[in-house]
């Protein structure tokens, strides 16, 4: 999918949602633990619930390794189920990777290949040799970390070098020149409104992909003030308000209710750029 | 285990070598290939035959997750084998991750308690609260990259402050509070020779994990002369030049081979010391 496809997605369905499938097998509804598949059933429920007002979904490969064989199967099951039944959708692995060269391969032949991911994020402390791997696959997607939605971010990201430039900052500036706007995209936490300025001035052109909207604190109208550009360019993700709305039987109906609601004011933000009617 | 306890099997097995089990259905020898569980069966005969020459094995995750369910069962079975056969060995699970805090805990519980690995390698991007749910088992370690062996550690590790601090050296300073020198390690690539003494001067106790010896070039002998501290403190990783010395039905003799050659080159180290006799 290139940028441009993923922006009429956006005007299309008036929604720049990503919905985070942090699946937790201890948080779904108790009913669903005597299926023979709870994780893939409730994927399942979720995204035919949802899939109308989102463009994309992001499956937190953490939530799935924890439960070993089973977890791998439920992935996969996920995976394909949405590509199949939703082929519009935006399939982002959300796994932090990034190792050297011959090890990012691996990482790179599993979520593209093994499984069909348009886009897996990556962590950018080792470099270039270990983020280009990722961009040898036509059409496909790095989403590489800049300033994350933690308080950890304050950590290392923020580290001003002698010329003033923050760590943050110089990973955009270098890794833009990694890949295209059509195959790089950066994570930016949704709770460091205080740099998107800055970082459009970087990357005018790059999608965002935004956590940290919602339990983590972060305003979903302002995010959408000060960081879309002239094609949306902005993924907003939301994972549990959505996912755990409800545990009743009908967990489902709320899921769709709570994504629905966000959709409405990305209706409203989209509106006011004239892209939608 | 502790660093202690890592320290006595170091002297016993007058060896500091960790065997990284990269393990690559493309280059294992073919006659493996009409196995029931190749990459087992491969993984099971260099571990039985390399046993004696070291103290740790490293497994690099990529490897198994790009083979999907099968290659996640081939690790649950290595890390079993080698928990019930060589319960002496530390167990790595070199995975570079790294998340948000309830993620991160997820990966945790992966490495931690759905296999019984001692340690995972985990990447510092995020910072403190991206790192600290792997600390919260008694007994277990984290490995944190601070300098790697690849090309790509110059891209941002070496980047230095308005006070002269270089990236991996605030990396060092931040974490080492975080944990004592029985729960963190550090990743220091062999190839980064020139950075040994300063990397001393700021963890002193620490034990350092050290890759890239061998097929990324960097030379045994320097850098145990370089790193080792009062307590050994380093474990230097050899992967591809012992696991693929030859693809002959005899793979794991000189598997064998190679691994005694460079225990043989540590235990001239150790004796120097003083460690063994």
């Amino acid at each position: 999918m290139t940028a441009n496809q993923l922006f009429k997605n956006i005007c299309r369905k008036k929604s720049f949602l990503c919905i985070g499938l942090d699946t937790d097998i201890k948080k779904i509804p108790k009913h669903l633990l005597s299926e023979k598949k709870p994780i893939f059933e409730f994927n399942k429920a979720i995204v035919d619930a949802t899939a109308d007002f989102c463009v994309a979904y992001k499956l937190n490969i953490a939530f799935y390794e924890s439960l070993g064989v089973e977890g791998w199967q439920a992935l996969e099951e996920t995976v394909d189920y949405i590509r199949h039944h939703y082929p519009d959708q935006f399939l982002i692995a959300d796994a932090k990777r990034g190792d050297i060269g011959n090890t990012s391969e691996m990482y790179a032949h599993t979520f593209f290949e093994q499984f069909n991911f348009d886009a897996v994020t990556v962590a950018p402390y080792m470099g270039e040799d270990s983020v280009s791997p990722f961009l040898k696959y036509p059409d496909k997607w790095v989403i590489l970390l800049a300033l994350t939605s933690n308080k950890g971010a304050f950590d290392f990201q923020l580290t001003e070098d002698a010329n003033g430039e923050k760590l943050f900052e110089k990973v955009l500036h270098r890794s833009m020149n990694w890949a295209t706007s059509d195959r790089m995209m950066y994570v930016v936490g949704a709770t460091k409104e205080a740099y998107f300025e800055k970082i459009r001035e970087i990357v005018p052109n790059h999608f965002l992909l935004i956590p940290g909207v919602g339990a983590q604190g972060g305003d979903l109208e302002k995010v959408g003030e000060l960081a879309i550009n002239d094609q949306c360019g902005i993924l907003v993700n939301s994972s549990r308000q959505i996912l755990y709305a409800s545990d009743s039987n009908l967990f489902y109906k709320a899921a769709a209710f709570e994504a629905q609601k966000i959709q409405q004011v990305m209706y409203a933000v989209l509106l006011k750029h004239g892209w939608v009617s």
